[in-house]
């Protein structure tokens, strides 16, 4: 098993500008390929400190993943510093500047001067050509050590990854860790933590519980020769945690609740359909996330304002006056009118307080869930406990799409 | 100025499993402070590793803020470490052991008797109380060096820094750094970089560019002894950026492209409406995260499949069956539906192939976008290029905002 680190190379970075995606990246590439990652760092484009940092890295791991510097500016120095450290000098690439040529071509436009200095790479190394932008990416071996640098944009770094790094490492000899991700709603981390907190003691696997979103998902992880021992490994524990968590667990290894339902959805030949006021929008687009959602989604309102509600979803006048707009039966009424109108099998309808701000009697992350089908409208309380707009709007979208799931699951049983 | 050095804690980041947003806050309010962050480290949830971390960080840094590790588990150890580290024994505090109590009563439990430990503090510390959840932030100081500890939570981590980190640094001296973001769209980074190349020559103040989810940014920083002559320092650069580039700015120092379309929107007092095909709720979506969206949004729709584009909004069958779903005439009847059924003042429709695949007249990335108001309509065709649904996705809704940005910005002005 060969140890590897990953540095995120940046000033952006460290000034927070952006959200560094790539490392989570590559350490789930990585634990997939059995490859422990022990350290993850960032620095931002300055010589003598990216130069310290990969020294460093080099002393105590085989592999470094550079990701980041290796654009066309002044800035961008990671090729360079990593070059002097390896021992590598820099020459010209022929194929690099000609796909570097043909990407601006294909924008209508010229090569300014400065992307060719992207076209220089190790002499001696290995290149990987990158199909999605300009800077090639490349390894750098020596003495049992290797440096692998990856251009920053993520979509060019992953495909290049997943193109040309895997290859590359699949060549040496690894073992593996493989893993299963049980995702669990509607119970809280340390309620979920303590139902299997023997199980936390184990080490191969290993069983970690931790918070997301308004989730709660527990991860369980074993290391064998092969990925069949691994499996062999883990089978008895994911049966105990099924046999406790039952009623929670709306998936495991699936990608999201909205995943879940777009599935279950299909297989039972369903279609959905969603009225949204305080989520406005995040139920419709967590389904359209998932490709094939078009076929069990085809109908979605945003209704912020009354009359709204009113002409789009059939909500009585006298119930928004009586009850008030974040209300039971208002969530009702768009859950009806919905189903009603789109001619869907299922609807979820929310009407909430996102906030900032609320009363009293109807605080931010107040909500009402309204899920309708055939049978009747089931109507459901939640409250996120925080003043926090964003959040709420994801974790009461996430609601929705967890008690719409439930209700799927039934539908056509009790026929 | 003293330096600061951040540490992210915990397992599951170094497996990818989740995406660490605390560093990227801390960067960001340090700037802000003035306090440079010059490398940012994530480590597991093991002793040793995490011991090294903290001692290598300490030797360069005079502040390290460490986030995470404080959960009730065995797994959390980042106090422990650190105490260890600086020399701290620890006590049980009777406030914070109340205050984690009071956090489970309200929510009708019991404290598990796991989370007791999180009522350890360094005797000689300083305790960061937390409101929001259960594990009370801490700092160490020993020898002018200084470790904080907050939980790892986003939503707790954030608040307690604002609330109680903030003032615990306001009291040491320091300088500023002052900056300002200039958002645009409708230009690449290279084109953008060249026609500033000249200003990112300087050192103070920096400018530097970046792209972003289909926008470039250039980011404008100085620092100085006041805030005031920080600014002082920028504005001649601001003034000149702003006279190369205006065509192509839609904000400096706004947040994003839908909140410089609501306040647009609020300041001419008009509404708007969605109609989404592709997007499918994001661009409602993105304009609801916007707090006062309310006032100038109200009626959105997700239409994927034709007989909803035919039933919500009045888009022709005939259109529909000679020029398909993906095209500038449906997109312009949709988008003239929208306006016309929501009585809003501008609409926004789009209609287009997320992906995954596409076909070669129709590729995965491409998109036509209606803006409608009183006026008419114009549509654009827009092409990602790529085959990637959720940046296909991501970036149609950003440019479909921009477009609405720019015809709201002379709407009126005509009359």
């Amino acid at each position: 098993m060969r140890s590897c680190e990953i540095l995120s190379v940046g000033t952006e970075l460290l000034l927070g500008e952006i959200v560094d995606t790539n490392a989570p990246f590559l350490s789930r590439e990585l634990a997939a390929l059995g490859i422990p990652v022990l350290y993850r760092g960032t620095v931002g484009d300055n010589a003598q400190r990216l130069g310290e940092e990969v020294r460093r890295a080099l002393r105590r791991s085989d592999f470094v993943i550079l990701t980041g510097g290796l654009g066309p500016t002044a800035d961008d120095l990671t090729k360079e510093v990593c070059a002097a450290q390896m021992g590598f000098s820099l020459v010209r690439d022929d194929r690099a500047l000609a796909q570097i040529r043909d990407f601006f071509a294909r924008r209508g436009s010229e090569m300014p001067a400065s992307n060719l200095k992207q076209a220089d790479v190790p002499d001696g190394g290995t290149v990987f050509y990158n199909a999605h932008g300009t800077a090639p990416g490349m390894a750098m071996e020596r003495d049992g050590k290797c440096l692998i640098l990856l251009p920053g944009p993520p979509h060019e770094m992953q495909a290049m990854f997943r193109e040309s790094v895997l290859p590359f490492l699949a060549a040496k000899d690894m073992g593996v860790i493989a893993s299963h991700t049980v995702r669990t709603m509607g119970i809280g981390e340390s309620a979920l933590a303590e139902q299997v907190s023997d199980l936390l003691e184990g080490s191969n696997p290993t069983v970690a519980p931790y918070a997301k979103m308004g989730e709660a998902l527990l991860r369980v992880t074993a290391r064998a020769q092969t990925d069949a021992d691994a499996q062999a490994l883990m089978q008895p524990v994911l049966a105990e945690i099924r046999n406790r968590l039952q009623p929670y667990i709306y998936g495991i290894d699936t990608d999201s609740i909205q995943q879940a339902v777009v599935y279950a959805l299909a297989e039972k030949k369903l279609h959905i359909a969603t009225a949204e006021s305080c989520t406005a929008g995040y139920i419709a687009g967590r389904i359209a996330q998932v490709p094939g959602a078009s076929a069990v989604f085809d109908w979605g309102v945003v209704t912020y304002a009354n009359t709204v509600k009113q002409n789009l979803l059939g909500v009585q006048a006298q119930t928004l006056k009586t009850y008030g707009a974040v209300s039971a039966e208002t969530a009702r009424e768009m859950a009806a009118g919905a189903l009603e109108r789109s001619g869907a099998d299922i609807a979820v309808a929310v009407t909430g307080v996102a906030g900032p701000g609320g009363t009293e009697q109807k605080p931010a992350g107040l909500s009402y869930i309204g899920v309708a089908d055939r049978r009747g409208v089931e109507v459901t309380r939640f409250e996120t406990g925080r003043d926090d707009r964003e959040y709420n709007r994801n974790v009461t979208a996430s609601r929705a799409l967890y008690l719409a799931w439930r209700r799927i699951q039934n539908i056509g049983e009790d026929k």
